[in-house]
């Protein structure tokens, strides 16, 4: 095997572990931090640095007991995070030292994994001449298959019929609106503040975008104003809505959806911390009236295609047609839980990184 | 033209007209009973006597002011209902007297329709060869192409797959669970008391029927005993899932969905009359976690299928592999109201008639 410049055995690996199952919002003692030295490689692995890691909303839901789409982060687990790294040290025929990787890193430092374990963390060589690292984690990671997938293939929106976005400014929401906007759509985004909004319109080219936090004219209520602005901004009805939301936002957007419409569920941030039961939408029955279709994906069923969307966006990335924001933070994994909170509530403004390490 | 035995003028139209909108369940109050002479048709146009009246859950929804996918019925005018008539005077080039005819005749005993009337209540000549003219109100009716294409074209249940209905002694349910059976599903219904499963399971052929209104064992709740039944009768889960009354049922199953399970919004009895908020899925993102869909429909789309749906439905009546129950009142338009009430208390036991006169 070869051996990387900084000797193995004097690093070590910091770590976040879940401690406890949150309770709403994750808190300080939710979380563990431990450490360990960093081991070589086994036989047919890989050892990895972690350079970034993703921070998503998916993450609160790893957090809790019970049968999802995935399997619970256990008890004492490290935890579970998407993140980019550089292989320093390689006993895989697929990996060279310096070899940039994307995969299931986990809240750490380093992670030497075994061939299997380079399997389970969907491990893979990633070429940075597409995109930078944090652009890897965003428009050319996760949250760009999510919205690319979610979009074309559960949205299935035609040229010219109006698309709808909620978290437009979010990881997802930004490579929805942009996708859409490509493919011939009206894009009217949702998002949190004027500076959002703002970006949103002037940056990604969104035909518009209603801001759900600003203040609502006298004597109306501000899910009444939301309303409004749909009413302004889609006079033709809402063909598509891609919902990272939940709650009041997709009850509102459900007063305003054509015939045959199409609602893309991708998440529920407004839930993920609930301590009461999930608000479910109480206008459902506009599926009915409308012969609409409310419908649930998961990234991970697309793995097999992701390729082809990654050659699309960084084409587009190229081209200077699809833009990416990512809110970094530098700091190192103890700064995880923290930022993890700024997630949930609202307060990043791009895709959010964790940057552990220089490329 | 033809004229009827009995002279039309000494012919009187009784009627229900809407007099309020109802606030919850609709009262006495809430309807007007009138009475006018019959006319003789309009050049172009037929008079039909109404033979029997449909009793519809989406009654409630067209007494309802906004939008929806049909207009609603206007204070002061005859409360629209589908039925099945006979021609007594025809001044119309596709109708002769004595022909028996299906449409919205609307809660009254006779109608005189011009050319654009017979067009806008959907009258349309029926062969009383096929079924009877109350099984012309349920599987070859409404109930029936709404339980036929919800079933086919929204659910498309594979052999094999497993079928949950609800409301499954219902017009629509019989429906849908004797189809499902036909294609080689598992079906499994839900029905409130022991009269309607019994029938459930033994005249229709069901696997399984739950009984959501029997008590549950000692220290368990209605709905976890629900829950336990589909667990108990769809080891394999739940791949298509037609709802017909929303509310504890919807998100009891919710959570005994399969990956790419379909549910299909045909309506929400249990939500109908009420006047808090309707209660939105609380479970919807097991939509998500099973990457699933809802969507909702109406029957009217399917229109011009109805030919083919009647023809398949009614050589399966005929072979016996179909059977139709129907809860027939007979009475006068004036029952009306009580007979309504009695669909949203759930006490009728298959699709609710009301029979004015003899075919």
């Amino acid at each position: 095997m070869n051996s990387p410049a900084p000797a193995i055995e004097t690093l070590v690996n910091h770590q976040v572990r879940l401690a406890a199952r949150p309770v709403g919002l994750p808190k300080a003692s939710d979380w563990q931090l431990t450490s360990e030295p960093v081991g070589e490689p086994p036989e047919g692995g890989v050892l990895v640095e972690v350079l970034a890691l993703s921070l998503d909303p998916a993450m609160r839901g790893w957090m809790n007991e019970g049968r999802s789409y995935i399997a619970p982060v256990a008890l004492g687990e490290v935890m579970r995070a998407g993140g980019i790294g550089r292989v320093i040290a390689s006993r895989h025929p697929g990996f060279a030292i310096g070899d940039a990787v994307s995969g299931l890193t986990g809240v750490q430092d380093y992670l030497a994994l075994s061939a299997d374990g380079v399997r389970a963390a969907g491990l893979a060589r990633i070429d940075l001449g597409l995109g930078s690292v944090t652009q890897w984690l965003n428009v050319l990671g996760m949250p760009g298959m999510t919205g690319y997938f979610g979009l074309l293939d559960i949205g299935q929106p035609g040229a010219g019929e109006t698309v709808v976005v909620s978290g437009a400014a979010g990881a997802v929401g930004q490579t929805v609106g942009q996708v859409a906007k490509i493919r011939g759509c009206r894009v009217v985004g949702i998002a949190g503040g004027p500076a959002k909004c703002d970006w949103v319109l002037r940056e990604l080219g969104f035909d518009a975008c209603i801001d759900y936090k600003a203040a609502a004219p006298e004597g109306v209520k501000r899910w009444d104003a939301v309303r409004e602005g749909l009413k302004q901004h889609c006079p033709k009805g809402v063909d598509v809505y891609f919902d990272n939301v939940g709650g009041e936002i997709l009850d509102t957007v459900l007063t305003r959806i054509n015939l045959k419409a199409r609602i893309v569920i991708c998440g529920a941030i407004s839930q993920y911390n609930a301590t009461a039961a999930v608000a479910g939408p109480k206008n459902y029955l506009s599926l009915l009236v409308h012969r609409a279709r409310m419908e649930g994906m998961v990234v991970f069923d697309y793995a097999d295609r992701y390729p082809q969307a990654i050659a699309e966006l960084a084409q587009w990335l190229k081209d200077g047609r699809m833009k990416s924001k990512e809110d970094v933070v530098d700091g190192s994994v103890a700064d995880f839980p923290a930022t993890l909170n700024k997630l949930f509530a609202g307060e990043n403004f791009g895709k959010l990184v964790l940057k552990l390490a220089d490329a």
